[in-house]
């Protein structure tokens, strides 16, 4: 049923969902297409739209109500459950996301990490002890998990990817910089900072920059 | 002139420079917008289409020259120059943003920190040492920079980039999981581990998941 839906349409509902956490929490009840649009920074037609994929929420001018929505918005996502990560990599990047506070509220945690540094391996983060990157295969084979967390790296990414995909997973957050290939079937985001930062030097460039820096 | 390009096409430019980038690096001279395309999981025709706002770069039939097409992006998106950052937060976060190498070869290039830590405040990372956050915009009225980077508990995020757009910085790379406000003159893009696994949670859902977790 969902299958033909574009994917920067799914790409936007995790953010509706958090503006209607964050309403809830508030203790708003009913919230417009208008109120949720200017909270986002999107037009009330693109929410309504987006949502009309999922089926009719609202009551044409009664808006939407705030928490069943916010109900319906998780679970078509599939986050009212637990998701289990594993990390590979724990150098200063992967130590961040192993004390980084957002995952858990949101349902995902990381189970293990792997790193090839004997420093390294046998440390402890947590409830999670630092394993032998070597041992990656024959760890996921007796404990699957359903994302892997990249953040080893650039040369070595798409080698550790490639072991990732051969364990059994089809959801990578790949923190190196570069883009690995995938599988058709495997969805990875890069986490990349330069891309974001050269999609804004185009405005900034534009306007002159701020700084008038010349180099 | 560039003026009504639409995000969008902006936001895929920076992909299309890396990917020229390493064709060029590795000896190539010319590239059809097929190639470019399987290299990068885009069609051909969403190539061409993006290409052409910014004028004709290709021959019909003969493909792209990677080197002039490679430094016309680069052009374009302000990516010739050098661009000067502040990060706020000195954490793990923000001691793997000092250290990540990813930056300076882009042109990027951290010459600040703050943090409100007396302890990490007086610490130094390469060449950057640590400023109390209490003089952030001082620091930056004497020495003004492009970018801020704001990795800082959600907590305070919002209260930091308004220090930084005070400051007059225009473009602002927030880690922080939260979307702070900003005027609207300022770009700011969210790395938001949590809304990027939120959107492949949808594909993992349909598919049953790939570690059967229930909770």
């Amino acid at each position: 049923m969902h299958s033909n839906i574009p994917e920067v349409v799914i790409d936007r509902l995790p953010r509706y969902a958090r503006a209607l956490a964050l309403l809830e929490g508030r203790g708003q009840q009913v919230v417009s297409s208008q109120e949720l649009g200017s909270e986002l920074g999107v037009t009330p037609a693109q929410i309504r739209k987006d949502l009309s994929y999922f089926g009719r929420f609202g009551k044409q001018g009664r808006g939407y109500n705030v928490r069943r929505l916010a109900g319906e918005l998780k679970s078509i996502l599939g986050l009212d459950r637990e998701w289990m990560m594993a990390l590979v990599g724990v150098g200063n990047l992967g130590r961040a996301i192993l004390s980084y506070r957002g995952f858990a509220p949101e349902g995902f945690r990381i189970v293990c990490a792997f790193d090839c540094d004997p420093q390294t391996i046998g440390a402890s983060f947590g409830d999670v002890c630092v394993e032998d990157v070597e041992k990656l295969r024959l760890t996921l084979r007796d404990r699957p998990v359903d994302i892997g967390i990249v953040a080893v790296p650039a040369a070595v990414a798409q080698e550790v990817v490639d072991a990732l995909v051969e364990s059994g997973i089809n959801a990578i957050l790949n923190y190196a910089p570069i883009s690995p290939h995938v599988p058709a079937d495997v969805r990875l985001r890069d986490i990349e900072p330069v891309l974001a930062l050269q999609g804004m030097m185009y405005y900034l460039k534009e306007a002159g920059g701020s700084a008038k820096t010349t180099s």
